[in-house]
């Protein structure tokens, strides 16, 4: 018998979350059965996708679930194992409790190889958020040499992947983030072209216009709302937006609606597509291939902020959503 | 020398197009240079996408301009000809000014066959409105057996053959329009499945919730506006939404911004595509071997308002805007 800490949905927000929307437990963890496996989780990640989950939203992706433990994609260790695909000591990569202990029976998880790169890059730059990114740049904003792609959240754990992936096309890549000190990473490290603070810039319309001259021609979009406002207004003819996230409206009450004219949408023939990156599945080879490939010839630089202990997860998360932390943000569990 | 009757832009409107916008003119022509033509005017199509051009908006098309006739879709004969390509009697179709007479270089007419069909059937079925709903309809909704498909505007020009290609491809097609008799009409003659009076319906979201109680996988967008937001809502994952028109739009000073939840195109992974139908030239052929071909087959019904004179074009343009015709729009012109 295990005892796993555990932190579960206590209720469900309303507008922001709030510290009491989470409760950590102890639980202990049934006997396995035939075909399960017990998995230590060694790092979990935090993503803001799993705002809308902690609603109750029509959604493909079931809402969490109140008094049941809240998942996220995960780095765990094997350490006990009824399920014959895997053997104890396997590091696994995929969906785990918010827990010490997670009783699997294995679907959806996949084995990792430790020589690789460090455990927790299986949670960003070789993980969904890069492969959020690939997906999104390569598939639907294709930005060709000399376009302007524009990237919210420009050093979020998507947003820091999307932004080089531009500009290794060729693109001028422009962005925003929440302080300056992020802003300079995007330019000095990450190579955008240029970064703004959408906190202190209040006039993101004027801004745009010095940042992108030309237009925009692919928008990553991670935050929707004024930003996203903005930036539709200065597409391209044939622009393409990539709807990722809108991080603006998870935690809005009464979110900014949609942009006044969509009738734009029309004269400037704008293609926009909405996706989720698990949809994707298919194209996994292909992102390995090509990201990993990047990764190894260090052309793909990191950046990630890292939590220690479990229990500081839901702190952790409230400050995502207010954009506290710096790049990927991963909770070292174990 | 040649006296044109021709409707030039008198001034652009603000909100609702008034008569005052328009001034018929009479005009002596030029005598023509090498490579030119005089062409005299058959039949003149109207259409919503021309209220756009009466405004100055940042636009590929260029607005109409004040003091110079309106161009729109037309059939006209050759009456006299200095360009190697057409001959005097040579039927065309193209863009020609609203007016008894146009001089022409030649330059995006084609000729075309009076066997074929009657010639006002060039602008609406076999026309460019015809090619508009096919294109969006097979390129961008792309409708599967067993699916559902919305059309706004649905007995329009365009929308009465999206709605017949929906229902070819063996969707469930659903439609709204502003009057009983073409809710009728569209359910009696086109084939729609269900048809409801947008101007007697309020609660559109009832209404759909009863008429596609699966949801809607295509929309093809004319209208815009609260019709708009009510199907958006009502989207299935996967959806596709071929945005061709906002007429809502057009003539509203503050038009109703796009719908609140932009975070629905993720969820949903919704694609949104704008598109105009000139962009599409190399498809041409394509759509005329298959439209054509049903259209020859009986296979596509039609309905159209023939306006006699050019002088009405006017007023039934505002009646346009208006949806006080029925079906296709046209003006005979001489």
């Amino acid at each position: 018998m295990t005892d796993a800490t555990q932190i579960v949905l206590a209720k469900r927000p309303v507008g922001d979350v709030t510290a009491d929307c989470f409760r950590q437990e102890t639980a202990r963890l049934p006997a396995l059965n035939d075909g399960e496996m017990l998995v230590a989780s060694r790092f979990l990640s935090l993503d803001p996708y799993m705002r809308p989950r902690m609603s109750e939203l029509r959604s493909y992706v079931p809402p969490f679930e109140i008094g049941k433990p809240l998942t996220g994609g995960s780095v765990g260790e094997v350490v006990e194992s009824r399920n014959p695909r895997f053997a104890k000591g396997d590091l696994v990569m995929g969906l785990l409790n918010w827990a010490t202990h997670t009783v699997h029976d294995g679907k959806g998880l996949r084995k990792i190889d430790p020589a690789m790169a460090p455990l927790q890059a299986h949670l960003g730059v070789l993980g969904m958020p890069s492969f959020t990114a690939w997906y999104g740049m390569k598939h639907i904003c294709r930005p060709k040499d000399g376009e302007t792609v524009f990237v919210s959240a420009a050093t979020g754990a998507v947003g820091q992947v999307a932004g080089q992936l531009a500009k290794l096309a060729g693109a001028r890549v422009v962005g925003c983030a929440g302080d300056d000190q992020k802003c300079q990473w995007a330019v000095r490290e990450a190579g955008y072209d240029a970064c703004f603070n959408h906190r202190s810039e209040h006039d993101t319309g004027a801004v745009l216009d010095k940042l992108c001259p030309k237009g925009i021609d692919g928008d990553f979009e991670n935050v929707g709302g004024r930003i996203f406002h903005a930036v539709f207004e200065r597409m391209n003819n044939f622009g393409r937006i990539a709807f990722c996230g809108a991080i603006s409206e998870y935690q809005d009450k009464d979110p900014l609606a949609g942009p006044p004219k969509m009738f734009t949408i029309v004269q400037r023939r704008l293609t926009i597509q909405g996706f989720i990156v698990s949809d994707q599945a298919a194209l996994l080879g292909d992102f390995v291939n090509e990201v990993g490939g990047l990764v190894k010839a260090g052309k793909l630089k990191s950046r990630e902020t890292v939590v220690d202990g479990l229990a500081r997860a839901p702190t952790a998360f409230l400050g995502l959503l207010k954009g506290e932390n710096f790049g990927k943000l991963i909770v070292k569990v174990g």
